[in-house]
C-alpha cells in the first residue's frame, strides 16, 4: 500500500553551519518529508538518505491533478506494510544542502550578496550532509536513529553517519555503495561537469541571471551518467540494436532506439535539475573517502562505529561494483562488527537498488523486521532516551 | 627497428563510388603510405586498416624538425623486423574516406557547391571503406592481399573484406574488434555525438565557415571515449585517487590526475580532430552488422568467407569483450573456416592493441611467420597471379 498524499515542511536554521571546506553556510533551510509517527520513546525514527538526483520525496504522491502527483523516488520500498514500514517505523527524507528541490542551494538568494549563489555556493561534503541533518534530527527530538539507510550516494551518508555519530545509530543500511569513488567513476564525473562548465549557456554558473540554463552540457552529463546506471547487458535486452524506423538513417539524428531513450532521459533531466547542484552533488560523490584520514586504512577509519550493518549490493551494478560494499564488509568484520550482506543477481546493473526485486525486497524487510523487534523488546528503549 | 623517414602518396579517383546508402562520393583521393617492396607475384601485400582516430601513417616516421616527426600509430607493429616486418612484406595504409587527414572528408569542397561538404558529407559505412580500398588496390596492382588486418574498428574493415572479397584475401587478422556494436557501444558514442551536434560552434556541421571548431563538443567526446578505451583496473593503477595539489581544492578546477589527463586528452583531440569526421567514424561503427542481412546469423554472414583468420582479443577490454571475439571465432568454425585465437591476459583494456605486450605481439609475429613461409614455398604465387 502506498503512503497516499504526502507534503513536505522545511525547517530554517539560523546558525551558520561550519564545513569541511573551511567555508561555512549563514543559515539555510532544509526540507523534508515523514511518514508514520514518531513513537513515545522516540526509538522507531530512520533517516534515508538520497542520491544524486533525488530528493526529500521518499514515498508517497504530492497531491496534482486528480490526486497523482509524482511518486516518491523509493516508494516501493517505504510505506505502510512495505520493507521499511511506515506503520512501525517514523521515516525521515531531507533534501540535501546544494541540492535543488527545496533545501537551501547555488540557485537560492545569497544572503551576503542578494544574488543567486551560483558558484558561490560552497561545495559540500557527504560529512557535511550528515551534520546538518543532525542539526534537522536534533529539532526534531531524535536523538537516536532506529536506522540511517540509502542506496548509492545515500548509502555514502548512512556509512558517514555511522563513524560521525556512532552513538546516535542503531544500524546502518548500506546499498549499492562503495568506500570511495575509484578513478574510473571520478572520470565520468568529470566529464560530466565539463560538460556543463564549457557548455556557453552556463555562464560562470551564473545562468539565473542569463534567464538561461546549460540544457546541453546537463543533457550530455545525464546521458553519460545514465549509461552507468544500467548493465550492459540489461541495456542490450531492453534496447539491443532495435531501430526507431526500421533502417539505418544515413545522418545524425536517432537510428537506434537507445539513442531515443538516452536523449529522452538527458532532456527531461535538463529540464528540472539545476546545473550548478549537479556540479557539486558530483564532487560531494568524488570526495567521500573516508579512509583517506586513516592512511587509506578503511578499517580504522570504521573502528569508532558502533551500529549494526546491513549492506546490499547487486551483481551486474559496474558503477558500485559488489567488490566495493565487499571492502566495506571486510572492515567491518575486522572490526567485529555485527554485518548482514546480501549480493543480489539482479540484472539491472546500479539502478537495481531503485526497482522491484523480490529477493531484495525480502533482505531489507526482514532486516526492518529485526530492528522493529529489538525496539518492541524495549531493549533499546533506555539508550535511545539517554 | 623503425622504418625511419615516410612520406604519404595520394591517389585520386574521379569514377564515383556508389555508397550502402545509395549516396555517392563524386569524386575522391585516397591518401595512402606503403612501407617494403612489392614482390615480382605480388603476393607480400598486406592492408592494415585504421581506427576511430588513426590514419593512413601506421608506422615510420614523418621529416620535421631534426626529423623526429610523428611516429606512426602502429610503429610497434609494423616495420623491419617487427611482427608485421616490412622486410618481406608490402605494407600499405589508407586513410579513410571522410576521415581527416588528406583523404577526401566534410572539410573538403564539395564539387557540387563549391564549399565544404560539411554534414552534407554521406554517411559511408564500414563496407564503403573496404570498396575504396578494394579501388586503391587495384590501381596499385595488388589482386589479392596476403593480409588484410586491423584492430577495433581496423578489425571490422578486415572482417568485412573477408566477406566482400572472399578471393581477394589469404588472411584476415581481427584484433580487439566485434561483430557489432551493443546497445551500451552506441550509447557511448551518441553521447560523444550529441556533446558535439549541440556545440553551439557546431553550427549544423558548417562550422568551416564561422572560422571556428566545437571544441568543446569534440573535447567532451573524446573523454568519454577514452574513459571506453581504458579499462577500471588500469586507471586505478595508473591514476587511482591521486591529488594534483595534494588536497581537495573544493572547486570545479582539477583535484584528481584522471581529471587533468582526461581533460588534457580531450584538449589535445579537439585540436586537431574534426567534429564532422568524429559524427561519421561513430555511424560507420554503429552500423557495422554483417549479420543482419542475414537475420542476425553470424555464421551464415561469414559462410562466403575464404581466408584463415587470427583474431586477438584482451582481457580487460570492455569496450569489445573477449567474448565478442569469441562470437566471431565461434561463427568461423561452425563454417569450418581454420582459425586461430588468442586472448591476451592484458591489463590495458581496449587500448592494449596499440600497446607493447610481448605475447600479443609474439602471436602476431608467428601468425605473420606462417603468412610468410606460405608465399616462399610459392604455394600461393598461381593464386595470386590468377
Amino acid at each position: 500500500m502506498s503512503l497516499g498524499i504526502v507534503s513536505p515542511q522545511s525547517m530554517h536554521f539560523s546558525a551558520p553551519l561550519p564545513l569541511q571546506s573551511g567555508a561555512s553556510i549563514a543559515d539555510y533551510t532544509l526540507v523534508y518529508e515523514t511518514y508514520g509517527a514518531l513513537n513515545a520513546d522516540h526509538s522507531n525514527a530512520v533517516l534515508v538518505c538520497h542520491a544524486l538526483n533525488a530528493s526529500h520525496h521518499v514515498a508517497g504522491v504530492y497531491a496534482g491533478p486528480g490526486g497523482t502527483g509524482t511518486v516518491g523516488w523509493w516508494d516501493n520500498m517505504v510505506g505502510p506494510g512495505k520493507p521499511l514500514d511506515t506503520d512501525r517505523f517514523f521515516v525521515i527524507g531531507v533534501n540535501n544542502l546544494g541540492s535543488c528541490f527545496g533545501s537551501t542551494g547555488p540557485m537560492h538568494v545569497n544572503p551576503a550578496t542578494g544574488k543567486p549563489y551560483g558558484v558561490a555556493f560552497p561545495v559540500v561534503t557527504v560529512e557535511d550532509w550528515v551534520q546538518a541533518q543532525a542539526r534537522l534530527a536534533d529539532a526534531l527530538g531524535i536523538r537516536q536513529f532506529a536506522a540511517v539507510m540509502g542506496g548509492s550516494l545515500g548509502g555514502m551518508q548512512a556509512m558517514a553517519w555511522s563513524m560521525l555519530y556512532p552513538e546516535r545509530i542503531r544500524h546502518c543500511v548500506i546499498i549499492a555503495a562503495t568506500p570511495k569513488l575509484s578513478a574510473q567513476n571520478i572520470a565520468f564525473n568529470d566529464v560530466a561537469r565539463q560538460a556543463i562548465l564549457t557548455d556557453p549557456d552556463y555562464h560562470g554558473g551564473d545562468y539565473y541571471a542569463h534567464g538561461v540554463v546549460p540544457k546541453s552540457g546537463l543533457r550530455v552529463a545525464r546521458m553519460v551518467g545514465h549509461i552507468t546506471y544500467l548493465s550492459d547487458d540489461d541495456m542490450a535486452e531492453k534496447f539491443g540494436r532495435a531501430l526507431r524506423n526500421g533502417d539505418y538513417q544515413f545522418g545524425f539524428g536517432i537510428d537506434f532506439e537507445i539513442e531515443s531513450y538516452l536523449r529522452y532521459q538527458g532532456d527531461k533531466f535538463s529540464e528540472y535539475f539545476d546545473a550548478n547542484t549537479y556540479l557539486l552533488i558530483t564532487k560531494a560523490l568524488d570526495y567521500f573517502d573516508p579512509a583517506r584520514a586513516f592512511d587509506g586504512d578503511l578499517t580504522k577509519a570504521l573502528a569508532g562505529t558502533r551500529s549494526e550493518f546491513l549492506l546490499v549490493s547487486f551483481s551486474t551494478d559496474w558503477r558500485f561494483a559488489p567488490a566495493r560494499s565487499h571492502e566495506i564488509v571486510q572492515a567491518l568484520v575486522n572490526n567485529k562488527r555485527k554485518v548482514t550482506y546480501a549480493e543480489i543477481d539482479a540484472p539491472h546493473g546500479h539502478d537495481a537498488f531503485l526497482l522491484e526485486d523480490a529477493r531484495y525486497l525480502k533482505v531489507v524487510r526482514s532486516y526492518y523486521n529485526n530492528v522493529w523487534q529489538e525496539i518492541e523488546r524495549g531493549r533499546v528503549a533506555d539508550k535511545a532516551r539517554a
